[in-house]
């Protein structure tokens, strides 16, 4: 990758996402699954950019949406309408409506709450609401509590029990058709047992199901593959289909998974160009142009990033990397060892292709920056940089009534 | 407050803001100064609504601007040139360029390293930078480690050694002139010990710097009084001046403050709506259309927001409040005392104005909610909520293109 170029070409800070890193990484776990029917989906919220979904849908991609502009994000960049589904523990009338009009393949759903509104609304529709009903199988991914969601106490799913209750419901409803079963227990998992633990409760309710004369089409074992950041042993996509596989013998379901950070995470860079080097006392500041405005994973879950020069190499000491926001929660890594930089030398911030431009904000009115693909050795802008105009686009008009108008 | 109206009017999440009582925050902090020459800023990076910055130049108030974005949306707003200043330890070429053409009050500056560039943009451009030192006066401000800033540990400023060498620099350079001096500690502080000492320090330097001939004119003692979130006893403009002038006897600066959370934190609430009730197990959740998207302080600072019913009272038991995000970070308050709720029922979070639309993002590719002002018991939008067509407008071009182009 030439950062170098890269950032001469588009300036910075910039988001640079490797599509050939993405194409590898939705192959393998496709081929993991090779052996029964299954559907990869894309788990859209890690990084929802437009060519991105186009680049995974010609790849033969599904989607995982979680919010209606994800929904409509997925059916603009041309992912087929039967590989979308719809989770999330809070949809909007509004929402649903959308999503049942639209026709895609199903909507999982989170409470018996939220089942009896799609009911209503499907009814109102005078469709049939194709779901699933996410299950909570109360089950520790051991990651960081904020993005763990497989235990009771986490707001997500319901317990196999209701599940179960909720099914039979379905299945007396002319307009809920139970095609799903789901279960997702959390993000950036490293170790393979949650995951065994996990799909196996959900595949005995499957096979309870059955008995009760409840087809279910369609078994979503969720995502949450972790990746490498520093030190990590990921799990192999082989080891991973095995998890789910071993618990499911004998039955004919097709697999679904929604994977964002394992096929994105990787394939991203966060480039920055450094303003100033500082010293406070002993400790060394390395300030550069990106910030928790461009990225707030290492200031919301504490989370670790490899930062690397390019084109200075080098004994150095250990640096703060710090960018321009007025609060001291805005670093990008702590304690890296760094050669001696100068004003406009460049750092690499790795693994920034999740949770890294989806989660980033206008605070202290930053514009977010621009994000560039690069494929076969080809590169080329795939969302524009913000400009100050396009900050205060839905204010100005305001600023200029009076009160009395 | 008519919530249940403004909910119909302009439909939620909504963050609302009491225009009254912003007035009368600013009014008692320009009165506590009343004995003496004050320049009363904005930290804008609390809120940077365009028609929140227009309030405040009515009401004579000056801006700290951390960014050129800043500086651009106090211009825009009508704020008066010679009362912005433009604070933050990682400034560009650019913005530094953008801030000496535009004549503004001073450049606050962080480091040695950014004088020099400073200077050197200066002569570039045949001009005198006004500018003061960010003085570090290693005083610890009790406050959440993300927002505390006035130790050798944080990235800001420099110690009162370097800053006088600093001083003496810029008194030998023509491109150079040095008219402020300033310290900030942190932010949400109720503690009034650090002010005073955090004074003390930059007042022995100011006349330090005095007996050296140069003659300092805006004395800014920063930011960051707390305000009431739960049960904390906030400072009181009054004490918080006596502490300031207490060490300024003698000396005829003209007094500078920047106030944010305080001018419109308690000014601010967010507006939610229920969607669903939801048991899991024993712990109860009401699940509401806004989001840590919306307002991030309870997932990044552990923040604690007050969250009041609508036209709902009685008895009721603990929940969490949580938004529609795919993260268990995502909550608004934790254990919250709440009566039985129906969907569409509205929820009330306050203290929302400062760092709540500012931080917001567009996670879970959920458009930013709209912003209404309240003046005498009237209504307006100053923020239009974003749409579908906002969120991709930067993105939706490129997807077209193809990579043989």
């Amino acid at each position: 990758m030439d950062f170098k170029a890269l950032a001469s070409r588009y300036k910075t800070p910039l988001f640079i996402y490797d599509f050939d890193h993405i194409s590898a990484q939705f192959n393998s776990v496709k081929e993991a699954f090779n052996a029964r029917k299954s559907l990869v989906c894309y788990a859209v919220k890690a990084n929802s950019n437009l060519s991105i979904l186009k680049h995974l849908a010609n790849l033969g991609a599904g989607c995982d949406c979680v919010s209606v502009g994800e929904v409509k994000r997925a059916l603009y960049a041309g992912i087929t309408r039967y590989k979308i589904i719809f989770s999330g523990v809070g949809k909007d009338d509004s929402e649903i409506e959308f999503a049942l009009k639209e026709n895609i393949l199903m909507l999982n759903v989170e409470s018996e709450a939220e089942l009896k509104r799609v009911e209503a609304i499907a009814k109102n529709l005078n469709t049939t609401a194709r779901i699933s009903v996410r299950v909570n199988p109360n089950v520790d991914a051991k990651t960081h509590p904020y993005i763990s969601t497989g235990l009771r106490k986490n707001k997500f799913g319901v317990d196999t029990d209701t599940a179960k209750k909720l099914y039979i419901y379905c299945k007396n409803s002319p307009f809920l058709d139970p095609v799903g079963i789901h279960c997702h227990i959390g993000s950036q998992i490293t170790d393979i047992a949650p995951y065994r633990d996990a799909t196996a409760i959900t595949a005995e309710l499957l096979r309870s199901l059955k008995a009760l004369e409840i087809d279910i089409k369609f078994f979503d074992v969720g995502g949450g593959l972790g990746i490498r950041y520093k030190d990590e042993t990921p799990i192999k996509p082989y080891d991973f289909a095995q998890s789910v596989l071993a618990n499911l013998s004998g039955t004919d379901v097709t697999i679904v998974c929604e994977l964002g950070r394992f096929l994105v995470g990787n394939s991203g860079y966060l480039l920055t160009k450094v303003l100033y080097e500082k010293q406070n006392g002993t400790k060394r500041f390395v300030v550069v142009d990106a910030a928790m405005n461009d990225l707030i994973r290492p200031s919301l879950y504490s989370a670790y990033h490899e930062i690397e020069t390019v084109d200075k190499n080098g004994g150095g000491s250990l640096a703060d990397v710090v960018g321009p926001i007025c609060e001291s929660g805005d670093f990008l890594g702590k304690d890296v060892e760094l050669p001696p930089l100068e004003h406009s030398d460049l750092l690499v911030v790795k693994s920034a292709g999740a949770y890294g431009f989806s989660m980033s904000s206008n605070y202290n009115s930053r514009p977010r920056a621009a994000e560039v693909a690069v494929k076969d050795g080809k590169d080329r802008l795939i969302r524009a940089r913000e400009s100050f105009e396009d900050l205060i686009e839905l204010e100005k008009e305001y600023l200029k009534k009076d009160w009395d108008e």
